[in-house]
C-alpha cells in the first residue's frame, strides 16, 4: 500500500499521461477555433480517476498543474463533489462536470470532448428542430454507433439530438440525459446556440468522433446554405 | 532607491512579462488575422507603466526592445506625451494610445487590445446604425459588464456600441469616449469599417473576451447572411 | 546478397526517406483539413517498395514505425495482401491500398494521396454529374496530362471525373480503374460525398497536384455558387 | 578587391539575408494559402543584386542554396538573362523575373511578391472590368501611393488595374508595364484568373502592402457577394 500524494496525479514524463495530454489537445482545439475564449473543455477518464481541465482560463495556456483529479464513480449533481486532486492556483471546476459525468454514466465513455464550435452552433440555428440530420457522407463512417459501439455505415443517416441551451451548464445535465436515452445510437449531443459534447471509449476515439461531427456539421452547413438536401 | 535604467524596463526572463508578452500575443493575433498589414494593437498596463506595442510594423515580427513604455496616469491628447522608456529604433508611437487611454481612464482596464478583424469589420457593414447586438450565444457568458465588471448572462443581450471612422486614429478618441460614456455597459467598441477596440482588467480577460467578440461578429455575420434573426 | 530485416525498411535518417515523410506529410495535410477524423492517407513508391500509412489512426500523430511496406507489383484484390513489413501495433492496413495500386498499375505513379477535404466534396455536390470541369484559371498549369505527362496548358479545360461512392473504399477499385481508363488525361479521380484521389510521378508532384486540384476544386465552389461560369 | 565566389552569396548567418528571408518568407505565404502547389514567388533587390525564388517547387521547403542572384540593371526580354548565381541543382529560375523587373524599373521597388491567393481571384471574377476599385476601409492606410511613395489616406479611393491573364507568365510583361503606367499611382496589377504583383521599397513594405491588399480583396469579396457597396 502506497500513500499516493495528491501531485503525483497530474505529474508524468509519459506526454500520453492525462494530465500532459489535456494541456497539448486543448492547443489543438484552440488552434481549430473550438476552445476559444475560455470555452469548450475535455476530459479523460483512466478506470477510476477522471482528469479535467479547469474552467474560465484560456485553454491554449493549460499546464498539468492546472489539471483537477476525481473519483469515479461519484453521483452528480446530488452529492458535493469529491476532489483526489486540485490545482494549488485559485481556478474553478468545470462546470461540464456532470455533462462529462452523463457520457460516463449511460454510455460507458473513456472521454468526453465540450467545443464550442462554430459549425456546430450554426448547425443548431438551421436544424431547428431537435436532430440534426444527414446522410451519405463517407465522413459518417468515422462515428461509432452511440459513440462506443460499431463504426456507422455509409449507408447509415446520422442523427445528432438537440437541446436546448440554459444560462447555467450544469442545467443541461439532464436534458442532455433524456436525449441520450431517446436516441440510444448518438455519439453526441448539440447544444442549441451553445456547442456540441461529443465522446469516446478512449480520448484518441473521443478526439476523432468530434473532428469527424464537426466535419459533418460544417458540411452540412454549407449543403443548407447552398440549397442542397443533406438527407437522400 | 535606485536608479532605474530605462532599458531594463523591457529585459525579462519572465515570460509574462508585458515586454515578452505583447510580442507573443501579437504573434497570436497576426495568424488570427487580426493585426496584418501593420494593422492593430495591444497595450497591458501594470499599475502605473503602461507597455505598448510599436506603430507601423509588422506585429509578428515584434522583440521586447521595441516597446514603448509611458506611464500612467497621463494627459491625452492635450498633453506632449512622456516616456519612461522608447525604443531605440527609429520606431513610431502606437497611435492607438489615447484610445487605450480610453480604457484605463473611463474602465479602470489593465489592458486594451485593437484588431482589424474582418469579422468586426463585416459586422459594422451589415449592422448599419449605431450598435451590434446579438443574444441567445452561449459566448456571450465569456463578456463582462462593460469589459470589467461582472460576466454577462446567457439571457443578456449583447450591445457593442460602432462609431465613425477617422482618417487619423487619434481623432476616435472623443467619439469612442463618448460611445463608452452612452454604453456603460458595453465591453468593447467598434470602429465602422475600420475594427474594434476591446478592453479588460489584465490582459488575460482582454484577449479572452477579444476572442468571444470576435466569435459573436462571426456568427453574427454568417447569421445576417443566412436570413436568421441576430436578437430573439 | 543481405538479409535485409523488415524494421530496417522504415528506420533512417534520412528525412526525405518514405517512412520519415509520411508522418510528416500527414501532419501537413492534417492542417489543411485533408485527413482529419483518421480519413485520407497518402503513399510513396520507391522502385520495388510502396510505403503506406496505416488506416483508422490520427493522421497527424502517425510515426515511422506505423508505416506498412508493401512490395510492388502485387495483384489486387484477388491475391491475399502480401507485406515486406507490418508495424508491431495492431494497426489495419490503409483500405485505400487498391485505389492507390490503380495508380501505379495505370498511370506508373509513384506517389498517391486521398484526402477527404471539404473542397472536393462540395465540388461531387456542386457537380452532380460525371465530371468536374473549370477553365482559365492559372492553377490549371500546375496540374500533368494523366497526373504523369507533360504539364497542362492555361488553355485546357480542366476534367477530373467524379464516381460514385460506395459502403466499402475498396469496393472503389474497379470503378475508379475504369473512370482513369476514360479519362486518360484526368490527373484524379474525385469520389462523391468522399473526397478525391490524386497521383504523381513522385511525391512532390503527387502534393503540389493535390494542392492546385484543391484550390481549383475551392474556386469552383466559390464561383459556382457566385453565379459564375466555370468554363468560359 | 575580393574575388566573389558566388556560393557565398547565399551563405549567411544573418536571418535577415535574402537568402534565408526568401525561404522564411515562402513558408509563411505558403500557409497563408497565396503560394500553394508551386504557384507565387518573392524576390528581393539589395542595391545592384537581386535575389529570386526557383520556380516550379514547393515553396514551403525552399532552402537558402536554391535562391537564384541576379545582377541590377539587366534588361527583359531582350537580352539573355544574366545570373550571378544559380543553384547546382537543376532547378528552374522564375517565370515572374521579367515582371519582378517591373517593379524595379517602373517604381524603384526593392521587393516584389507574387500570390495566387483566392482572393485576389475572386477579385478579378467579381470586377469583370479593367480595375478594382474599394473606398473607406482603413487597411488602406497601409497601402502607398504607387507602391513606393506616400501612405494612402483613408479617404482615397484604392484602384488596383486588372490585366488579363496570358499562357505563359512571361507574356504579362508588356501588359503589366502599361497597366503601371496607366495607374501611376497603383501600388499592385491583378491578373484574372491568375493572382496578383505587389511591390515595396523592401521587403517589409512588400509584404505588409500585400497583406493589406489582400485583406482589402478578401473584405471587397465578401462584400459584393453580401449586396454591399464597396465604393461610397
Amino acid at each position: 500500500m502506497s500513500l499516493e500524494i495528491p501531485e503525483s496525479l497530474v505529474i508524468s514524463s509519459d506526454p500520453l499521461h492525462p494530465a500532459n495530454l489535456i494541456p497539448e489537445l486543448c492547443r489543438t482545439f484552440y488552434h481549430l477555433g473550438w476552445v476559444t475564449g475560455t470555452g469548450g473543455g475535455i476530459c479523460i477518464r483512466l478506470d477510476d480517476k477522471v482528469y479535467i481541465a479547469p474552467s474560465g482560463v484560456q485553454k491554449e495556456r493549460i499546464h498539468p498543474s492546472h489539471i483537477f483529479v476525481l473519483p469515479y464513480p461519484q453521483a452528480f449533481p446530488n452529492a458535493d463533489r469529491v476532489f483526489l486532486r486540485r490545482p494549488a492556483l485559485d481556478l474553478k471546476e468545470s462546470a461540464c462536470t456532470p455533462l462529462f459525468w452523463n457520457s460516463f454514466d449511460l454510455r460507458g465513455a473513456g472521454s468526453c470532448i465540450h467545443t464550442h464550435s462554430q459549425n456546430a452552433v450554426m448547425a443548431t440555428l438551421l436544424w431547428p428542430g431537435p436532430v440534426f440530420t444527414i446522410s451519405h457522407q463517407e465522413m459518417i463512417k468515422g462515428v461509432r454507433i452511440g459513440g462506443v459501439g460499431a463504426a456507422m455505415s455509409y449507408l447509415d443517416t446520422l442523427e445528432v439530438p438537440i437541446i436546448e441551451n440554459t444560462p447555467h451548464e450544469e442545467d443541461l445535465r439532464e436534458s442532455m440525459a433524456e436525449a441520450m436515452k431517446k436516441y440510444p445510437d448518438a455519439a453526441a449531443v448539440l447544444v442549441r446556440r451553445h456547442g456540441v459534447y461529443v465522446w469516446g471509449l478512449d480520448w484518441q476515439r473521443a478526439k476523432t468522433q468530434t473532428e469527424c461531427l464537426d466535419y459533418l456539421f460544417e458540411v452540412g452547413v454549407k449543403m443548407k446554405l447552398a440549397g442542397l438536401q443533406t438527407v437522400l
